[in-house]
């Protein structure tokens, strides 16, 4: 462990707000390197202390710029904000999204926010558990305030349930309900939903949707009942209190005593998501031999995993 | 392998429409035993010749009154029906599933209709796996139309996409298209959209949504147009029309080339489904501890996923 030094100095940096320690310590987290995964390890115990607010929704429903006006809210109360906007390859992801990116930049200067980009290429876990990393990261650096912007759709690599404290599922009144709810399929897990570009037409209705599938469901006394909240994102309508009940629903988490747990399931979601990468990965290079070996009498899918299973690598991390 | 004739022999009965071999050959192969491995290994080269058909939709959708009547429609086609109705224990499987599959009683004396019901506990490799096994024991024993019964919540166990040739959504028209689309998530992979319970008031303007929302859906040229058929199930209306776009699409999927991938499908599907059943298994029983030490610093996920498939279950067959 020559390399231990390094990495200590580099976490002593990292939690005094150091910029370029925080991209480097970043950079190693992203190679799979051996010094990444020792950073890994002894980031862990920092973390804990940041509220991290998932942010979901079909494209164009306006959820990059809701984001960029939570990062202007939360700077508004002096909050120090990290944002992982995710970016899994996909039919769905339109040109809109750079425009957005784009928009962001806006914080480029500010010292106090950090903006990471992800997208699916390598990452030795996959892009969720690269997600996570990065998270953990922000957060032993201090961030007050973490959101994650994938795009909600049911396939996505990255489910946000896994991820976040809180999850705000934005949807808007335009698209037709039929037409969004299909992509959305997650929205029995909403935390808080948010109807952004509530000045089209059918908001009321959508709201009166919503409210009418919350009320079949069973909400435990005392459990948390996801409040239905009005946005224009574009023009900063109604983004307060975006940021008021997603404080709210964090103190509600507190109180019922459950943010450790939550800590907890991010770390067990990082493992089977490594899990499930490395077996996707050892199956894709033997699985039409295997498909045929079963369909011709010759083995049994059961054999197959055995044999899956003693020989997949061993998530080796690299050496840098 | 001592036990190679008689599971020889047993196949041979199998082939021959002897229902209690059949019985006997579903018992073996959810024993998880190694006749029971036996017999899969040998019955896999025989199938491919059954039509398999999911049915899906939210609870009280009337799935298996649909079912029910299918079985009809194909019996009086002369075909042979085998009926998989899977229940993953969820708080969402009420009451009502219980009296239809009493309905389903009605067949107890057909010969050429066998039924299996299956529940989440005691499958060695899931629910899953077992559902896809149980299938391929039928589609050797010379069925001719395969009905999955399956209820389509997002996190169901059991994904029916993977499984069957051609999926069946049941909708209906009174319980408010939010709260449907909701629990479906998966109106994306729909072969064919039934819209049952067509006597009550809505069916038109659901009817209306579906094919707006598949009017944006990109269909290349000479792929399949997903119907939306109208049903009223308990009066055995529109039930016809639903098995002859079953069978359209299966000639549709003939045609492309593309049933030969499907059943490949499905053994990839098995393979994948046995694996994340025996990793879950293999983490569950040192989760907290492998977190605990995550937390405090000790190791980090990728190590902890070394170690776990290091010391995997190696998915053993239990002795009979």
């Amino acid at each position: 462990m020559g390399y231990a030094r390094g990495v200590e100095a580099l976490i002593e940096r990292l939690t005094h707000r150091d910029e370029r320690a925080l991209a480097r310590a970043i950079s190693l987290v992203e190679s799979g390197s051996e010094r990444g995964e020792a950073l890994l390890r002894d980031v862990r115990p920092r973390t804990g202390r940041a509220r991290i607010l998932g942010i979901t929704g079909a494209p164009g429903s306006g959820k990059s710029t809701l984001t960029d006006r939570l990062i202007e809210a939360a700077r508004a109360r002096g909050q120090r904000v990290g944002v992982v906007a995710v970016d899994p390859t996909s039919p769905f992801s339109g040109g809109a999204i750079l425009g957005d990116r784009i928009r962001m930049t806006r914080w480029h200067d500010d010292p106090e926010v950090f903006i990471r980009s992800m997208a699916t290429r390598g990452h030795l876990g996959g892009l969720a558990a690269a997600t996570l990393q990065v998270l953990a990261v922000l957060d032993a650096a201090g961030f007050d305030t973490l959101l994650v912007e994938t795009v909600g759709v049911g396939q996505s690599e990255v489910d946000i349930v896994g991820v976040a404290d809180t999850t705000v599922l934005v949807l808007t009144p335009n698209a037709g309900d039929a037409v969004q709810t299909f992509k959305a399929g997650i929205m029995e897990i909403a935390d808080i939903f948010c109807i952004n570009k509530f000045d089209l037409p059918g908001g009321d209705r959508l709201r009166r949707e919503i409210q009418a599938a919350l009320s079949l469901g069973a909400f435990p006394e005392g459990s948390w009942m996801p409040p239905v909240l009005e946005t224009v994102a574009a023009k900063g309508e109604g983004v307060e209190a975006v940021l008021e009940q997603a404080e709210a629903h964090r103190a509600y988490l507190g109180g019922a005593g459950r943010l450790d747990e939550l800590r907890r399931r991010r770390v067990r979601f990082e493992i089977l998501a490594i899990v499930g990468e490395q077996l996707r990965r050892a199956l894709s290079s033997r699985e039409d031999e295997a498909v045929d070996a079963v369909l011709a009498g010759r083995t049994t899918p059961r054999e197959v995993v055995r044999e899956l299973l003693a020989d997949a690598p061993h998530a080796q991390a690299t050496s840098e």
